[in-house]
């Protein structure tokens, strides 16, 4: 349920319906727009809540249902796009933020002449992959921490900000010391002790796409980061599990105008 | 790479692949069936060593690679059928065994019910989860730890074995107290921290199709259970994503004698 | 639009429904069952029509508006399941019938031995391609009418009825001098032109479902067959297409339950 | 089996190795390049063939096998990218070429309206359906032959070429008397007696993907209609079938670099 406070509301105003909402066992989050204050009112029986216990309140000004899934990350919450700021680089506005580098990180020589070539090509932003989700227990795993410590040498080297993904609830705050922004993998979009770790931290987070998941379940999935306090997130179209055989998956690109009229998250693919 | 030891191999013969397997930093597992000794020499470059190193030592009768990228799952690794025993309850066999009960635990009062239903139904498990993975943060998320508990007394009193879903590392341990079969969920087939931990703890468990994921992913994601040493792995065929929007997921039936030719677990849906 | 008409209405007031529905540009189809009589009003603007146009005119008991997109195929149109007869075989009743043979009729060797096979083990109706649609125009297209005439002389030696596929309108009349069955292949499921040939045929014939096409979409095509008055229409489930590579096609068997809801028509696979 | 024939070559060379694949049965195709003339030698059973037999000849410079299901929309048999030229407008080379109008034509007037539209908003060629292949029988199927005059009138008072869709081998002379491009629906990609009757009927053709085919597939569908010699064909992603149910369709972006690198038809989206 979204309440939209009237313009000059007072902060007891908003006080007054948080409290509300909470003597109910409601979970609250504010938006706090230049221009107007956002209440969402969440829970899993909101749907059976009459509208009235909150519309008599002071300084209310009107109250909808949203009906889609999703909330936080819905434009019913926040009209407004929403920006991340990386290192004095802003996602989610008209600038193109081009993100590039190896898939795992191999050593340093690799990481430095990656480094070199992404920033000489344009790219604001180096990727590599510390901890690597495999399909097979045999396959290279990744560096883990020594990839990290890498990864955070590099950056120092040569004052690039760097993303990298992290796998497992464990390794959370470890990764988030040396990564300017987490990456939550297309197989994790769906794993939400991790999704709930990573929105506690606040560091910002890239939120692949699940690669069978729809739009509708990806926006619900960045709820749960959204729900923890992490607002700063990106959403990534990395493309869908079809029936082509030619391409090893197919870039949903339909997804992007989607997500920009029903999201305010900044996206890329 | 799969050793094939001669019949009546010993067992320092046995050790002598062991130990050279180990000395060249693999990873080994050993299938001591009743006729002979399979030893499957594991490793992300094992495609680039010399199948003479092991033909060469004493009691080995034959070597072959497996090209699928399964190994400890295949009928290379293990020919004959595993079975699962849970309480007796033998999986895997020709008795038809049926697991039936709630979505998720709600109350003593139902979970009793749904026992007693289940039990004169000619089912032999009882399942209902505690840990709920929600698409929605604002959906109720089981009753966690309480929901266990309940499963416990239930247990008791109607003197018939549990199957409850884990989701996150933290709880496997917990969760194993109560559960004679961990459940892994469709979402989590490839959450490998996931199948790491519950791979350590030895419980029976029953390994979900991603519901997005091939036959070949399923088989590699069991390795990950496997390869920790947990050879009671169950696999459930449940439905997979596609186009059809009459039923939620589409059965893939056919997936049922792939399974059963390529790979020795023991499967239902 | 279905009406239904009350227990022991005259031929005039069943008259009287048509005669309002076609002086309205409609298309009118009736299902006589031994019980009671219904009339279905079918065009593309029936959903702007008054309900009351008909419920006015003697006889009539009650109208309802048929919301799916299929009409004649569903079980508001005809509840009782529909039989189609094939030389005194009946398919939608208990017995399980079974269509066996090559894919291709390569020469009467071949079909003599096949014929034989399969009546010995149990099946009761030959298929056989005569006219084969394939991928690449460099493929063997069938024998075509020699294809035909083979079937021909062996289903009279055998005395076993044949099933054969006909990819073309202009083969329509052609196929079914010699097939008891006419099957319409999946590629051709909405080849409209194909369909409504077929349709004023009168020939049983089967209508395998596209193999990306939703349950909604196959009834719906089975309305072009049923509208020109062809009753006989059988469906058959061969698989669909997805993700997984295991196996060629999935074959969809939570679709049977769902057409056996919401169609009266006989279906196998 | 694609013969390259060396530079220089004389016409009787050429017909030498015609005549040689014609005796045995195969079936030729030219490619009469500025540098260099290719002959594809077609058939269902080329890949028993020895290439010795055409080696030997006088002329030949070299012969491989194409080892893709398509002959004739590949690279092997024809390197340089295909041009289509309609009405003075080349579709293939770097101008980017923009057909639009409605799904349907309805009327005069909204036909016109539609025409000034498309051509003061930059697109050159005008669209619009007269035969419509629709899901249900009951829906509105096209204004037909009267929709075909429709668009001839409006073709020549706006001085604009129009592609329009034919969907029954039985009108393909009839709608390429009005049409400056034949338009094969998605649903009829595989409709192999639609594909050859418009081969043999040159008008350029744009042939749509099947909205479950794969990119192969639909390369090999257009080889049904070059083997009739009908080499204006453009081919046309227009989105598959998918999960997600956000949009009709997924469009298939990744086809498309995909298509330039194996096959030299033109294409668009």
């Amino acid at each position: 349920m979204i309440v939209e406070m009237r313009r000059g509301v007072t902060t007891d105003e908003v006080d007054g319906v948080v409290q509300r909402a909470e003597s109910l066992g409601l979970n609250v989050q504010l938006n706090l727009g230049t221009d107007k204050t956002v209440v969402a009112i969440l829970g899993s029986n909101t749907g059976q809540l009459s509208t009235d216990i909150f519309a008599v309140l002071p300084g209310v000004e009107s109250i909808t249902r949203i009906m889609k899934p999703y909330k936080l990350a819905s434009r019913e919450f926040k009209a407004e796009d929403s920006l991340v700021s990386v290192s004095g680089i802003e996602i989610g506005s008209d600038r193109i933020v081009v993100m590039a580098g190896p898939c795992a990180v191999e050593s340093e020589e690799q990481l430095a002449k990656a480094a070199k070539v992404v920033k000489e090509a344009g790219a604001c932003i180096l990727r590599g992959g510390a901890f690597k989700p495999r399909t097979s227990p045999f396959s290279f795993q990744g560096m883990k921490k020594a990839g990290l410590e890498l990864l955070g040498r590099i950056k120092e080297q040569f004052g690039i900000p760097v993303i990298t993904e992290v796998v497992d609830p464990h390794d959370v705050s470890l990764v988030s010391k040396y990564a300017d922004i987490l990456q939550i993998g297309s197989r994790n979009m769906q794993n939400y002790p991790l999704l709930t770790d990573v929105g506690r931290n606040k560091r910002p987070v890239v939120l692949k796409r699940g690669f069978s998941c729809t739009v509708t379940e990806w926006l619900t999935a960045a709820d749960y980061l959204l729900l923890e306090g992490n607002t700063q997130v990106i959403l990534c179209e990395r493309g869908i599990r079809t029936f082509e055989d030619s391409t090893r998956f197919s870039l949903d690109i339909s997804s992007i105008p989607v997500i920009k009229r029903f999201s305010h998250l900044p996206n890329f693919n």
